[in-house]
């Protein structure tokens, strides 16, 4: 019996890296945060696919960020739009303070309850934000910290290890191994700025309670970049055709 | 200007830590933690001793640990009772998985917030239950994946620094210390296992919300011999007779 966590937001990133463990043969428990974060909808999605991918516990920890990490995602400033995701060079406002610190530090207290040193995240360096918490080498610097911080490791009877499977993978690469995973791309969420059902024009009635992306938003624009390079169409795209 | 971010549970430790921050001149931003612990009465007395020293904010964040970290402190396991606190040598049931990894996180997160590199946290490696996540090994690689983490220490604006001002002194130095720069100590709390009144004898008002310590858990064991070897009477264990 081999356990993993896996941190799970319900986008295309964090939901591959759950169909990874799963293939890897990890029993997972997948962990979702919300912290108010404005794309609170990706939580219900978040719910979906770890049913779907059969986890044996989905937690959803609420904490409230808003009162003390300032971010677009958190408070009210405006989410950037139509920016060019080809050369994104500055960390951007939607970056959240010590977000990965944050839900990497829930996971690794849930690991260890758990008797599993394995902790997965979706983490990427390639096509992302920039944001400095999905680098290797922050990676690195905290499955450091983390294995002098908790009883098992410091008992010398587990190593804590937080494995990041897509961390050189372009979006395409990722995308195109969901696919062969199995992942139901038409239910994940990326948008940061979910909008009303009715804010944009659209002909579908399959929405996500009533939202539909932004389409202008990185991650939006990050996400059609990988579609588009792996030669797919988005089937979220092409059902709500926003 | 200076800011700082102290971590602050209601302990005679972090109550110090305060103490010594704002001696130092910081502008402190206090954060307390509500992870459902065992001894929430703790969050009422972090919040006088705030008020006390005059903070210009105190947040309280609620984050229920109880359902992802096992331990004495959050689940139904016993507090033990009346062990010999001059030989601690194995990490006791009162650990609470990540709990410092945690607190620090979200420090972490407000102190960019606020434009801060600076951090307070009360931990102690001399009189202590020997948790993992209290040593200056811990502390140091925590430090070092914090300014990984960060946009403002990322982009060279910034550097993190975790400050344990306490790590090397004994529990008498450290009440010592605190005494000289005006901690109420009656106001302080630091039973693991808080009995209701009524439940143990006592002769005066003065409870905590109605709780008095329990007197027998490592940490009222501790606080006892720091009081005894600083040659001062517990002003709490005066008023509450426990």
């Amino acid at each position: 019996m081999k356990r993993a966590v896996v941190l799970l937001s319900g986008g295309i990133d964090s939901t591959t890296t759950l169909a990874i463990a799963r293939h890897e043969g990890y029993d997972v428990y997948a962990m979702s945060l919300d912290y108010h974060q404005r794309q609170r909808v990706e939580l219900e999605v978040a719910r979906r696919n770890a049913e779907r991918f059969k986890v044996v516990e989905h937690v959803i920890i609420e904490i409230d960020l808003s009162s003390i990490a300032r971010s677009a995602l958190t408070s009210d400033i405006e989410v950037p739009k139509d920016r060019d995701v080809q050369r994104l060079r500055e960390i951007p406002v939607t970056y959240v303070p010590a977000r990965n610190v944050i839900f990497l530090s829930l996971a690794l207290a849930w690991a260890e309850t758990i008797g599993s040193g394995d902790i997965f995240i979706g983490a990427n360096a390639i096509d992302y934000s920039g944001y400095p918490d999905c680098r290797p080498e922050f990676l690195r610097a905290y499955e450091e910290m983390a294995n002098l911080a908790m009883k098992a490791s410091v008992e010398g009877r587990m190593r804590f290890r937080i494995h990041a499977p897509l961390i050189n993978m372009s979006k395409a690469e990722i995308i195109r191994k969901g696919y062969e995973l199995g992942v139901d791309f038409s239910d994940t969420w990326s948008c940061y700025d979910p909008q009303e059902r009715g804010a944009l024009s659209y002909t579908s009635a399959v929405t996500h309670h009533g939202y539909v992306p932004c389409g202008r938003c990185d991650s939006c624009l990050l996400r059609e970049k990988g579609f588009r390079e792996a030669g797919i169409e988005d089937p979220l795209k092409h059902e709500v055709k926003y």
